[in-house]
């Protein structure tokens, strides 16, 4: 149906034109589903909710999100639907227990990951929706997710990490050894290089899940690797460590060893349970602040080396061409940035009043230390309200409170890192990493985000 | 099928049996629906994996947790079951999107929900399985309930809060406008008032999910009630504010308005999404630290007042019976607790060895300030480690390296608070509440739990 052969070929906006059509399906097939206003943003109502009978989401009746023609489901995906009562404080409500002991979301919501429109299925990625989330922490099952050869089964009683190389005593854990280390829990964002690559050269998609979407926020546990390279004792003179998934792609990645005894962990855990599927089940490593797909899933093997390993993702993929021709390479952290995700891309205000500016800022190389926000396109700033006590590479709410005159705005927010980086306009971006054209710089898109807003309220991703 | 007419007859340990057995059914329950080792303890691999085609657990085909006749499902609720490969890295795994754009957990995770045998699944309450979870959060799908006459389903484009009584300006909020107001997001714990209630005079439950169960941990997203008081404008004299839920029980407590003004959240968001249906949706009331029932779910009404309403759960319920056979009301407030979660009771400890003790620790009047563990039935104390920075009525992971010889020991913890005040034994706890038998004594069952282990590994519930 759509003949994406060449993601990345320097030269045709032909991806992104598809991205911006399958955005606008996707959008328009949410609106199909949704029964009403999620009430999520409050500002959009769409239609009068219908009584339905029980319904549950079937995996497979909805082929995918993108080009579906599947039958529309009468609750979204991770729900179940139940009659509506009049009153429901005169009926019984539902019995303790029919859910089976493990709960689902309402069937009101029905906020939905998107899937960027490669050719095929198993080589992608999806979006979380940004603009309904609420609070810091992502929901699981709304993570966002990058596989490189689909999303494999994997059995954890089977499942082993193999840690050898320039080690003193190779081993093998299985994922009962692993847990009986001591584990520490953190939360951290973790961040595609990718995010926002449809954006380099004009304000390319709609929503801030397209722009934006590839940025998550989980509590994550697991064993720091440093405890593991004790157990099996390190030789002199390693620097790197490989780290190989065991899905079909055979993901690898070479991490500086460094970073691997400073901070990284071996994650089983997110948000109080195992890890999904999606984010690596039973296990993946954990990188603070470094781009995602370093953070390889399903992690099956740990090689210590004294050199990197010039992977597939090291030399043709996630390198940041420059404007003289050359490639940086193991560019891994993720700078300082920041977006506002309510009001956003394809929203409307109903009108001049009171607005709760709200959005999420980040840094790969800290805490964040502030977060400005300007209405005016970047003429005037002032300081947003951080809701919580930063933590290390981790994503901080901020919010701002806006009264809006009716007139056109421009919004835009700015974060500082607590290293004193602040987080560059895309012209001073440019400036230094060159302008290769349409997805010729493609990874860490970094800058300012602007969401003009026009006198009849409505807000598009423009830049400014 | 069990006649559990009087819950609370300060007499009949009935109530007890029930939970006993349907404890027990449970745990067997939960093992035959388990494919295997879900690892998540690490301990108890029970039978080989087997390939499965893909399943979706179905609501209403397990007529509920306890008492269920239903067959087995091929996956646990929450799960979609896929075929597993000899080898990941040979097939392709599944396509991006056939999840629908919401993900589930993995397959071979097994944690459910366990409900109270009350006699019917209206008014009841269900368990987190704490002795699985890792990190802080709760996962949503496993958070705790209790629930006064079933869950009801609500529409929150038809869903308001009335605010009236001793206040300048009445008013009644939609969803929608409350979601115009600034919002806060923060992690609390609830915990059920009730929690630990078998546990009073004997040993009773044999897994921390049975005696521990009535805790969950959410970061919460919300509007100060403060805000809303500004808007609405307090006058003079208002002291109390009745909650009222729009459950088919009407759920009513009486809250001190300088507690509303404190901390009290109107709460939409958890985890990052809008909150579940049995936690309140759309719309809850979040009082920090406050007994679980208080924090009104549904919420529809606020009515400030010059005085407590003293409501059915304010006179028949929720009071602390003491030894001069008056009752205490009103003990809000949830005292500094703490439970280790592994080795915890009903598992088995594999052999002498290294053990990473671990926990979780809380207090409903501030910060946690320490853990101290100890492996010797309380003789001796060590500082256990806190996992993370410490929040105000929040819970924090604690953990503390034992090395187990083999001879039986007595696990404790013992959590100190910001206010010094440090968790009693229950010895302790019954001199100063009484001792009024078999549910005499209820609610507020904050005593150190001790876990026996046995030469042979095997963990029980004891009191020491």
């Amino acid at each position: 149906m759509h003949n994406v052969s060449v993601i990345y070929d320097g030269k045709s906006r032909r991806v992104a034109d598809e991205m911006v059509m399958a955005e606008a399906r996707f959008i328009a097939q949410r609106n199909r589903e949704e029964q009403h206003c999620d009430c999520t943003d409050g500002m959009f109502p769409r239609s009068a909710p219908t009584n339905r009978r029980k319904f549950l989401f079937a995996a497979g009746s909805v082929a995918g999100i993108v080009g579906s023609t599947a039958a529309v489901a009468q609750a979204a995906p991770g729900a179940v639907s139940y009659d509506v009562p009049p009153d429901s404080t005169k009926v019984q409500g539902r019995p303790i227990g029919e859910d089976g002991g493990y709960g689902t979301r309402s069937q009101f919501e029905t906020e939905l990951r998107m899937r960027f429109p490669t050719a095929n299925a198993y080589t992608s990625w999806s979006f979380t929706p940004l603009q309904n989330m609420v609070g810091n922490t992502t929901a699981s099952g709304l993570h966002f997710e990058r596989d490189h050869n689909g999303i494999p089964t994997i059995d954890p009683s089977r499942h082993t990490l193999t840690v050898h190389g320039m080690v003193e005593t190779p081993k093998k854990f299985s994922m009962a050894d692993l847990k009986r280390f001591p584990f520490v829990t953190r939360r951290h964002f973790i961040e595609c290089s990718g995010n926002g690559l449809t954006e380099w050269n004009k304000p390319t998609l709609k929503t801030v899940q397209g722009t934006h979407g590839l940025l998550s926020t989980s509590e994550w546990t697991g064993v720091p690797f440093a405890t593991i390279a004790r157990d099996v004792g390190l030789r002199e003179g390693g620097t790197w460590v490989l780290a190989e998934g065991s899905d079909a792609a055979v993901m690898t990645r070479s991490i500086p060893l460094e970073k691997m005894l400073k901070d990284a962990l071996l994650v089983y855990g997110q948000n109080g349970e195992a890890i999904r599927p999606e984010q690596g089940y039973p296990l993946r490593l954990l990188l603070p602040g470094y781009e995602g797909n370093t953070n390889i899933k399903w992690l099956r093997r740990l090689e210590v080396s004294d050199k990197p390993f010039m992977t597939r993702e090291e030399t043709s993929k996630y390198t940041d061409l420059m404007a003289n021709g050359k490639a940086r390479q193991f560019t891994l952290d993720m700078e300082a940035k920041s977006v506002i995700t309510f009001p956003s891309g394809d929203m409307k205000l109903p009108g001049p009043g009171f607005y709760n500016i709200s959005g999420l800022a980040w840094s790969g190389r800290g805490c964040v230390q502030a977060v400005d926000v300007s209405t005016d396109g970047g003429a005037t700033w002032y300081p947003g309200r951080i809701e919580s006590v930063p933590e290390p590479m981790c994503t901080v709410r901020f919010s701002f409170p806006w009264m809006w005159e009716g007139k056109p705005a421009v919004l835009q927010s700015r974060c500082t890192d607590e290293t004193g980086y602040i987080q560059p306009t895309l012209k001073q971006l440019i400036a230094i990493r060159g302008d290769n054209g349409p997805f010729g710089s493609i990874y860490h898109l970094n800058a300012i985000q602007s969401w003009g807003v026009a006198a009849d309220g409505s807000v598009t991703n423009v830049h400014a």
